[in-house]
Order: C-alpha cells, then sequence, then structure tokens
C-alpha cells in the first residue's frame, strides 16, 4: 500500500458522510432553535451561534463536537450572561431528554449529550481582538480564520492530522494529555499545507520551535522566544499575545516527533488506529515480572473528587512528589505513571530497582574543618552499635548508617497514612482520596485488581511493554527496514 | 590524669634515655669511623656526617634512624660519588655483619641494620641553598636549622607530636601514608611553640592551610596559594621553593585534624599507643557481614614487584579505576581500600551496597532531535524480547535493558583476566601482579586467606569498623563527654 492509498482509507472512515453532515446540521438546528427561544424567554439578550470544528468542516465521523456559543455585547454584566446562558442550556437538555453536566475550563459551560452527539454550550461575549472579556471570546475570531484559509482538500488534511494526533495520544489540549488542541492541528495545515509536510517539518522541529503564521515577531523572533517559555510555539493568528500550542508538554511534543520520524520512514494504519494492548492474565503477568526483575509498586486508592484538569495536574505533581519522595529515600526509581477511570480507581504506579534496600546506607558527613563537625559525631554516637565508621574521605566525614525504611510499602505507608501525604507533597484532593483509603501493593498484589478492571490490566500491559502500542506494532513492523538503512549507510 | 600527667608519662616512653644515647652514640661513631676510612681506601673524597632526627635529637626510644651522609664537593661527577658511595656503604656493613639493602626514594642510598639500629647511608653534594644538586642536599641545611632553633624542651615537643602521629596512623612521607615527615613535625614546633598549641592551631586548620616560618611571601600569601596546590603548605625556611608538607593528603591531613579535635576534647593515650584490632573468628566475620547486609569483594593475588612508593603509588590509582570501573557498570561502591603485605599477598577490597543487581537497567537514549535518533532506535531492535521500551521522558528517549554483568564477580573476572586489566585503568606493576594469577573472593569466601594472614586478618576487621581504632576507643570512652558538651550549649 503506497501512502496516497493509506491516507485515502484513513479519510473514508474519518470523512462524515453527507448523511453524517445532515444529521449533525439537523441537530445543529434543533438545539440553536431551542436555545433562540430559550434566551428570549429569559430576557438574556445573546445570538447563538455555531463555532468549532462543525462550523469550520474539520470534525471527524463519529467524533463530533457541538460548540454552540451564546454571544452576548459587553453591556450585558457578566453574572448574568454566564447565569442566563447556563439555565438556558440546561432546560434546552431537560426538554430535548438529553443528559447534561455543567463544566468548567478556563470559563463555565454546559456539556450535553443529543441524538449521541456531543454538544457544547458556552456563553461569552463578542469581543474586539485583543480586548477579550473571557477565555472563549476569541473562539469566534479562530473559526473565522480557519474557515477564511482552509476549504476542500485541506480540511481533509486537518482530519488526518486530527486522527493522527489522536492515535499516537497526544490529541487534546486537556492536563492529562498536554497535547495539540484541534485549532492547533487546523494552524498546523494552514502552515505546512498538508498532513504529510507537517510530519516532515515536525521530524525536523528542535528543542523549541516558533511557527509565526501571522509575521507578527517577523524579525523579532529572539522576542517571541523569551515571551512564551513553552517547547512549541505557534503564535495565534488572531492574538499575537497567544501561543496556541501552549498546552503542549515536552514529551508529548517529542512523541509526535517521533511519530513523525517513524512514520514518514515506514507508514502504517496503527499510527491512526492503534489496537488494545494485550490483556494480562495472572499468569503472564506472574512471568513477565520474574523475568523482569524490577519492583513494580502501586499505591492504589479511590475517586478524586476534582474535574479532569484539577485532577490530572494534581496527580502529575503528586507523582513527582512521591517520586521525589522514594529516590530521597535511596530507592532507584525506572519510571513512574498515574492512572485513573476518573470515577472509582485511582494508581501512582512506580517501577523500582528494587523495592528492597540494603540494611545499611552510606550518609555523607560535613567536613573535618565545618562546624557541624562536633553535631556529626555526637549524633553519630548513639548509634555506634548498628553502624560503621566514621571514616574522613576527602576532607568529609563518612558514616555506614542503618536505613529508616528498607522496605518501600513501609516508606509509602509511613508518610501516606497521616494526611494522605500533604507533608510529602501530595497534593490537596489527591491527599484527601488517599485520607480516605488506600493500599501500597506490589508486583503480583496487583493482579486483583487487574482482574475486576479491564481498563487497569490494559494500562498494567502497555506499561510493562514501556512503550506505546503503536511504536510496538510500528518496530516490529519495521524490523527489515532498519537493515536496509543501515546497509546504505556503510556503503 | 591531667593532660600534663598523660603528656609526661608519654614522655616517659619516648625519650631515649642517657644509656640509649650512649649507645646511638656508640653506633655512630663506629660506622662514621668505618665509612671514613672506607672512602678514603676507594679514593672518594667526601666528608662523613651525621644529620637528621639523631643529629638533632628528635628521635624516639626503639625507634631509631640514623642518617648519615657522604657529602662531596660539586667537583666529583654524580655517578663517581653514588657508585662510589654506595659501595662504601655496602662494605662497611658487611664487614659490620649488619644486614643491607640499596633503596631509592628520590635518590639512591644504601639502608643497613648494625646492632638493631636502622642506617641510612646516602652520598650528596654539599650544595648552596637553592642550587641543590641532588634531592637530598637539603639535608644538612634542615638539621641546622633545626638545631638552631629548637633545643632542650621543645625536643620533647616534638617527640610528643611524632608519636602522636604515629599514633594515628600519618607519620611518613611514603607513599602509602602521604603523611607528615619528621621534619614537619620539628617546623610545626618551631612555629606554634609545643605539642598542645600545634594540636590547638592544627584543629582550626581549613581547607588550606599556608605556614610560611621564614616570611618568604609576608604579603603575597595569594602567590603561595598559586604556587603550593597542596592542602597543607608549610613553606621551607631553608628553601622558600620548598612545600614541607607536600606528601601531605587531604584525607591524612583530615585525620590528624580530627584527632587534633578529639584529643583537646578529651585527651587519652589511645592516641599515641593505639591497641591492635580484634582478630576476627570465621564466626565472627560470618556474623557481622550477615548483620551489615552489604558486599564485600576482594580481588586478591601476589606480590607487586616494585619499590614501596612506586607499589603504593600504582595501588591508589588501580583502586581508583576498579572502582570507577564498577560505578560504571552500575554497582555502588560505599568503600575501597588497598593492602598488602608488600611481599606475599596483595588484595584490592571494595564493599559494594550490592554485588548482584537486577537483570535491566534504566539506559537514557539520545533526545529525539538528536541525529542519533536512528542509530539508538536500531541498535534497539534486535534486542526487543529481553527490553522495555522505548519511551520519552522529557525530550530524551529511554529503554530498560539487560545489563552484561549483573554479578560483580563475572565483571570483574572479565575485564582482570585480560592483560591483568590493563585496559580498565589496572596500572603496569600491578597488572603484572594480576596478570601471574587472581582471584575474585566475596564476603565469607574471603576467611580462607584471612585464616592464614593475620594481618590480613586485622586489616578487615580494621575496615569492618570502619573507623581507625583510636577513634573507635575514643568514641568509647568520650560517649559521656557529648551529652555535657550539648548541655553547656543548650544553656
Amino acid at each position: 500500500m503506497t501512502v496516497e492509498e493509506l491516507l485515502n482509507s484513513i479519510l473514508r472512515e474519518v470523512k462524515p458522510s453527507p448523511e453524517d453532515e445532515q444529521k449533525v446540521r439537523e441537530v445543529s438546528e434543533k438545539i440553536t432553535n431551542a436555545l433562540k427561544s430559550e434566551t428570549k424567554a429569559l430576557g438574556l439578550n445573546v445570538e447563538v451561534e455555531i463555532y468549532g470544528s462543525v462550523a469550520k468542516g474539520t470534525w471527524l465521523k463519529g467524533d463530533v463536537d457541538l460548540d454552540i456559543f451564546l454571544m452576548a455585547d459587553k453591556s450585558i454584566p457578566r453574572e448574568e450572561l454566564i447565569s442566563g446562558g447556563l439555565k438556558a442550556a440546561k432546560r434546552i437538555f431537560e426538554d430535548l431528554r438529553g443528559r447534561w453536566i455543567e463544566r468548567y475550563a478556563d470559563h463555565p459551560y454546559v456539556e450535553g449529550w443529543i441524538d449521541g452527539i456531543r454538544v457544547d454550550v458556552v456563553p461569552c461575549y463578542r469581543a474586539e481582538p485583543g480586548k477579550w472579556l473571557t477565555a472563549v471570546d476569541r473562539t469566534p475570531y479562530h473559526t473565522e480564520y480557519i474557515k477564511s484559509r482552509l476549504s476542500g482538500e485541506a480540511l481533509d488534511q486537518v482530519r488526518l492530522l486530527k486522527k493522527f494526533t489522536k492515535g499516537i495520544g497526544v490529541y487534546g489540549a486537556d492536563i492529562k494529555t498536554g497535547g495539540f488542541s484541534g485549532y492547533l492541528c487546523e494552524l498546523l495545515i494552514v502552515n505546512y499545507g498538508d498532513f504529510i509536510k507537517t510530519l516532515e517539518a515536525a521530524s525536523k522541529w528542535g528543542r523549541r520551535t516558533i511557527i509565526d503564521i501571522g509575521g507578527y515577531y517577523r524579525g523579532r523572533l529572539g522576542e517571541a522566544k523569551k515571551k512564551f517559555q513553552h517547547p512549541l510555539v505557534l503564535v495565534d493568528p488572531v492574538d499575537s499575545n497567544r501561543n496556541v500550542a501552549a498546552a503542549v508538554r515536552l514529551e508529548t511534543l517529542c512523541n509526535f516527533i517521533m511519530a513523525s520520524k517513524c512514520f514518514l520512514r515506514k507508514p502504517l494504519r496503527v499510527f491512526f488506529d492503534p489496537p488494545k494492548p494485550v490483556k494480562l492474565t495472572e499468569e503472564s503477568l506472574k512471568r513477565r515480572l520474574e523475568s523482569r526483575g524490577l519492583d513494580l509498586v502501586a499505591v492504589s486508592f479511590g475517586a478524586v473528587e476534582a474535574v479532569p484538569d484539577v485532577l490530572w495536574g494534581q496527580l502529575y505533581r503528586t507523582l513527582d512528589s512521591l517520586r521525589a519522595l522514594l529516590e530521597n529515600w535511596g530507592f532507584k526509581v525506572y519510571r513512574a505513571k498515574a492512572w485513573t477511570d476518573e470515577h472509582g480507581l485511582t494508581v501512582l504506579l512506580f517501577e523500582l530497582e528494587s523495592s528492597i534496600l540494603s540494611r545499611l546506607k552510606l550518609h555523607m558527613g560535613p567536613p573535618v574543618f565545618s562546624e557541624e563537625f562536633w553535631n556529626f559525631l555526637s549524633k553519630h554516637l548513639g548509634k555506634r552499635a548498628a553502624s560503621t565508621g566514621p571514616w574522613i574521605e576527602g576532607d568529609r566525614l563518612f558514616v555506614e548508617v542503618e536505613r529508616r525504611f528498607r522496605d518501600v510499602k513501609d516508606l509509602l505507608e509511613y508518610f501516606l497514612k497521616v494526611d494522605g501525604g500533604i507533608s510529602v507533597g501530595v497534593r490537596g484532593k489527591v491527599a484527601e482520596a488517599i485520607g480516605r483509603g488506600f493500599k501500597v501493593l506490589k508486583n503480583t498484589e496487583l493482579w486483583n485488581t487487574m482482574s475486576v478492571n479491564a481498563d487497569f490490566n490494559l494500562f498494567i500491559s502497555e506499561f510493562l511493554d514501556g512503550l506505546p502500542i503503536w511504536l510496538k506494532v510500528w518496530l516490529e513492523e519495521a524490523e527489515a527496514n532498519f537493515d536496509e538503512a543501515r546497509d546504505v549507510k556503510a556503503r
């Protein structure tokens, strides 16, 4: 299969059919009309507009997200707009018999489901560029800009890029993903022309890339570099003070770069449509753990009660804190990862070189010249029976002393049972969840949880592989390719 | 016992009696006369002079070292002086029925034993200060200087300082010790006045101390600091270009400083006269190893054929190289020490957190942006079955791969069996000895050697204590003192 054939076959899957578009149009109209009369009934003077991927024509089949904005004039007080807008949204979801939930990203909105389509209803202001009143006031301008720059074939290229970033797990500007928004994908196509050219550019991106479509920083790129301290910078064409790629974390960016390099070397369907990892059995878990000789340790607890961005922000920071805690106490942490189904189970997972350490540890004391000399010596006196030294190396005192925690389980249990670990850097909402009860599980002790939670089972399976499933499949397929490549070099 | 009583009792032991002095004088005269007639018979025009501690009156009872110099005029060619001088020395030792051996430090000399007294016969030139022809030409000036500055009571203070430095193991400018020469001890008393004042000063020394008795660098101490890159600098009063303390290693210096601090806090006999460590039995060795939970690993081989300074220089550098080797391959080295009886057995001893490592190790690859990206990925391909990853952390690729050496024994045997380890930094003479056969011993495997070599047994015993025996005894005695000291501070 050629690249063109592959991309065409992907497009056949992700491009909405006329029937799909018809359905979305119908739902849009139904809701738009309902919102118009509802806001009128509430005396809220707003215009109801469709923005986002549906307005721009870049949505993916089976994956539509309808963004409906209630646009107000600046004269309407913020509180009135928000409360009235949300009230109208909730009412129409009720009337249309749709589920709904109030959400908050940078700004409050209502998310609902009508006829299997997700609909966000967002109150905002009609603002002039640069004079934004709320975080979402730019959206109409974004939609306008993309509509003016992309059409026809180019929209398909956006679809390919979105599907690709979804497939490799870097789509989404949420905290969990730290990846690429739809608007960012669209602008990359505007900038580079098509999907393949975008990947070619990305495969050459460096540690800091700046893309300035609007040319705002022409001749002053250093200024932009200083202003935007993110690994990827794409200056918003409708707002030179905003980096569209601000949410993209270095790791996510690098995964995208790696995927681009690999795809260009050998294009495979797996980037767009990765399979699930292999589900582990008790037997296969045991076998894999034994053959590796490293130790898995999981802190397992219930749901963290916070919206996803807060939840994931706190989970990531907690993960860093606990990793540092383990390392401070002498454990070698190879990897650390957080996982949660966001309602029932949360797990912080660590892979250690060893979960049990030697009885004694090396401890560096002060230099002999130091004022701390006597303190150190006297502190050491009482522990003489269970220790070695002190001796001098270079100009410092050294001793070997008994570790307070030899088993990582003792260490984690000791610090987490007090206030859920607040004192060692567990973040507030996570500490609350841990405070309601937690377990520290080691190696095969994970099986109980894996046996009742299939998603967690798959998470452990992928964790043990240690690489994203798309890369695993790609490496298997690409093995032959590498030899050829080496031969070319050798000649 | 007061400090004065303690020092007096030490002096009674180390100060030669009139009979001791008489005996040394007789031996001196006997040898001096023999050398005078022998050199005359050989037609070698030299004067025979006594220098060193006997001439200066700073020698210790039972520990005398007679330095006899054959002083030549500059007109005599070097070769003639050396060959004639050594020949005369050997003959008189033969005539007087003494053992002798030709030695070389910076300069050749003959060491012999007459009536239980060690005698060094050293050919040298009568040179003007600063115009030295051989490394030993300064000695007459050193003797002259000390004789002009120290007498009576002050000589006893030198004896105390010498005995103290011997007791704590820092006496000797040889490579093995890296410590204090007799001349350095004498100059410290010249500079500070007496033994206690020297220790008081030393207890306040910092990372770099400069003592300039002659005042050569008055107002230009920065220049001296630049010129002499040693932790302790004592400018030779007879040669401003020479640091008398050049041989003193940082560690030895710090041990002296520590001992000074401890002695001043609680003066004990142990500093002058430490007991031997406790000899271990097979049972006690086993018990101590088990209770520590660390691993001892020894590379054991035969004699290194070189004079002590070369031998120890190469042993120390080899120890550093092997320590680095172990650390490069993932072993955590807590301590490393070399030991040899200098004729039959040599041991390089390492204490490891663990001598067996996990099957997999974490390996950091290149950044995703790097040109090494494809090389890394292709190198990893063939090892996929036995490894984890690659995944991205920050901007780098990481993998977990199988260790080449899990057991430190395999690692050491692999690298030492080729050329005695030259390729991993084992120094020439040591590599030759290892090349003639070596063993890598772990923990209780050391017992066989310890059971037949009492000195080696004591070395292991002190190594397991991890502190010099004088400090061990002192800490036991001082325990009560510390609490008092803390109370004083608290008030």
